[in-house]
């Protein structure tokens, strides 16, 4: 299984270097993380943040545990956890059925889960998920009590080995279909932010934070606007 | 493990009767498949569409081979499988960083895979994928030639059990911290569809068909317009 991170089917699409692989990372916040019980396959939704730090040591990423807890209950040492990140970026419109695809950008990251025991890691490991979701607003809001990081799961995933995979642009028909009287092309995809929805209960003369405007603004922030074209 | 659809933590927010499932599954059509090969977990994003059969049979999902193509090559027979569809609906920001959360729906479901191995089989699962993800593609371009679906990699998926997850509205803080100067709300977010982008060797006569033009004006066409509030 020591090339588990190849990808194997139309290798033409598959990319391999860390910088392509961080910026599918840090495009998204969302992963589904993949684990096995008794060979049973568990695939569950979950917050991430990836870890930004100086130096050489493999590439990590910090999974928010609620949607994690069952794996934490059942495995309590170091799990075999398979990491997927997937932005759909457009359906293809081929002219024949064969050749339909979709556009997208996704990493599949193998390595080792181990859940964060110490407060003070859990803090620094949730501060990591919250910057990467929306920079600012860990320093704006208050803090986890002890209590709170007690009750919190987190878990640190080490990258052992991820590919990429990418497909762009328009549908690659065979020659002769291109003739044929169908229309052809992409509906072009992405997750976008709608105008903020304040809370009911919030005093009206606290303002929309910038970062949060800026996340609108952006339509979706850090996440998926640099679609690689 | 016959608990395995058991929403264990939060149970507040599972749900599971079939037309809830069927809701968050038909809004969809990315999946997140997982499956483990001697301990490894797998997890491959794919394209599905759900069987929509009169009777009272389990539930079923054709799932596109090409991502699952590896699965297919290590496994010949039937497989265990997690299928996960997650729509993201929002971020909720709360006055404490612990309130933190993710408005979605997800479904996860438990259950065998098989390949197809039949032609006819097989052209009728690739219907029920293009027809789940784009109503009227199907009729509307060359048709698949037994060559073609000898190279295609279709599974069956059928559904042992499920379970729904959801979470919606505003962020739950404790009630002393409705008091801090804090913005709190929730950012909507939903996949977005762009005007279609022609392909550029497309003959200018043939006209947008109806249902592109409707997937477009709908946002995403019948993918999580029905955001449950």
């Amino acid at each position: 299984l020591n090339d588990r991170a190849t990808v194997r089917r139309l290798p033409q699409r598959g990319a391999y270097d860390a910088e392509t692989i961080h910026a599918i990372l840090d495009a998204g916040f969302l992963a589904h993380v993949g684990f096995c019980v008794e060979g049973q396959p568990f695939v569950i939704p979950t917050l991430y943040g990836r870890v930004r730090e100086a130096g050489d040591g493999p590439d990590k990423l910090c999974l928010h545990g609620s949607a994690a807890s069952r794996m934490l209950r059942e495995l309590s040492s170091g799990v075999s956890v398979c990491v997927t990140v997937t932005h759909v970026d457009g359906i293809v419109l081929a002219r024949s059925a064969f050749h339909h695809s979709m556009n997208y950008r996704s990493v599949v990251a193998f390595g080792t889960a181990r859940k964060i025991e110490d407060v003070q890691g859990k803090a620094e490991a949730l501060r990591v998920i919250s910057d990467h979701l929306i920079a600012g607003r860990w320093d704006d809001v208050r803090n986890p009590t002890a209590k709170e990081l007690k009750a919190t799961s987190v878990l640190e995933f080490t990258i052992e080995d991820a590919s990429a995979k990418i497909r762009t642009g328009q549908p690659a028909d065979d020659e002769e279909d291109y003739a044929l009287p169908v229309w052809a092309g992409v509906v072009p995809l992405h997750l976008q932010a709608a105008a903020p929805l304040k809370d009911p209960r919030l005093d009206g003369d606290i303002p929309l934070p910038s970062y949060v405007r800026s996340f609108h603004t952006n339509g979706n922030g850090h996440h998926g606007t640099e679609h690689i074209k």
